[in-house]
């Protein structure tokens, strides 16, 4: 059974993904659910009690599938598998990262918990990355690979908002979204091209070709919808 | 001679990269000023026209230096001038950059100019590297510096927003945003390592030492200073 408190999260986290946090209010959210702005409040005292709340659940999400098989070397399988739920988990919560920085600047409390995300996320993700090695999947010293998760934290949190201030509002749309967060995982994948090794090297293209939207790289990718 | 005018824009800038554009009102910018916002606003009608000006000299000092030297081949020193560049600029004016998507929301001619501004930077950017591989610098195939350009103008644009959402506003100051940028510039030579050749490989541990601080990586670093 669903609850009310579980419908104002599903509802809100759609609202949010769809106009941006900014553009919803508890009003907003009270209305799609039909129920009075008290019932809300009876559940949630703000917007910032939805939002700490969805973002728990987000990083409870990413923490939980950054996690090495257990009594067996890592696979292609496998691999391919974090690229899916990394894809999944920035989708369902795209409003997070396109406006991370409005969101901690409001909350100090969301800030710290969004600090021991990003460090329990990038250890986390070392682990994965030197079990990718063990498995000869991918080559490179300690700081190589300290150097290149950074870099994939990076461009992984920071597309959804950099690809969203080109688009004009009137071009904008979910299959447009969805389209351009695929082609990020192009850009991770081409982040990664050089240190790949054994079956992650052989199977590249059949992954670069299910990600890469159109086969285009991205400057023409993005600049062909911005001038349509 | 310096104007109001000159004047203004100077001390805005100033303010903006100190505290924060949104912390900043056009009382503020008078008040630092010694002038009444009357006079002020006979120079700028809003806020959003400062900052609109301010993006303006901003973008055409990039452009500027994106360009090739003219009636000879690239050197080693050409390409660390442009690390250079995109360093003292990107400190010029980091206000933008951490708070971009903010900027541009409100403001759709601001980001108009955005768009226009990011498609001429990556002309040039793919130009640059393009006569980086002439003179032997860097070595892939178009489709590979194109992803590679790619994912250096994500990094650049967003790191200073990325480790900025990290610090919290009590341990936040100019010498350390100063060394984070500085590492920043160490994570896009992460990037570029797999594609350096020549001069560019065989002084990359020079360049490196330069810009990565304390010798740590980013993880270490950023983590340690969070949690001093």
């Amino acid at each position: 059974m669903t609850t009310t408190r579980q419908r104002i999260l599903r509802t809100s986290l759609d609202l949010f993904n769809r106009h941006g946090e900014r553009n919803v209010s508890t009003n907003h959210i009270a209305d799609a659910l039909g129920i009075s702005p008290g019932n809300l409040y009876y559940h949630f005292r703000n917007k910032g009690e939805i939002i700490a709340e969805l973002f728990d659940g987000y990083a409870a999400q990413v923490i939980g599938f950054l996690t090495l098989p257990e009594d067996r070397t890592m696979t292609w399988a496998d691999k391919t598998g974090y690229f899916e739920s990394i894809l999944d988990s920035m989708w369902a919560a795209r409003f997070l990262h396109r406006d991370l920085g409005h969101l901690l600047n409001q909350d100090d409390r969301l800030r710290d918990r969004y600090v021991s995300f990003v460090d329990h996320s990038l250890q986390r993700g070392f682990d994965v990355y030197c079990g990718m090695r063990a498995a000869g999947l991918v080559e490179g010293d300690d700081a190589t690979l300290r150097g290149l998760l950074m870099n994939t934290w990076v461009l992984a949190t920071s597309w959804a908002s950099f690809v969203h201030s080109l688009v004009p509002p009137a071009r904008q749309s979910e299959a447009l979204d969805r389209d351009l967060l695929s082609q990020g995982v192009y850009q991770i994948l081409c982040l990664e091209t050089p240190y790949l090794r054994g079956e992650s090297l052989e199977r590249l293209g059949e992954v670069i070709a299910r990600y890469q939207v159109d086969g285009q790289d991205s400057m023409s990718l993005l600049f062909g919808l911005i001038r349509q």
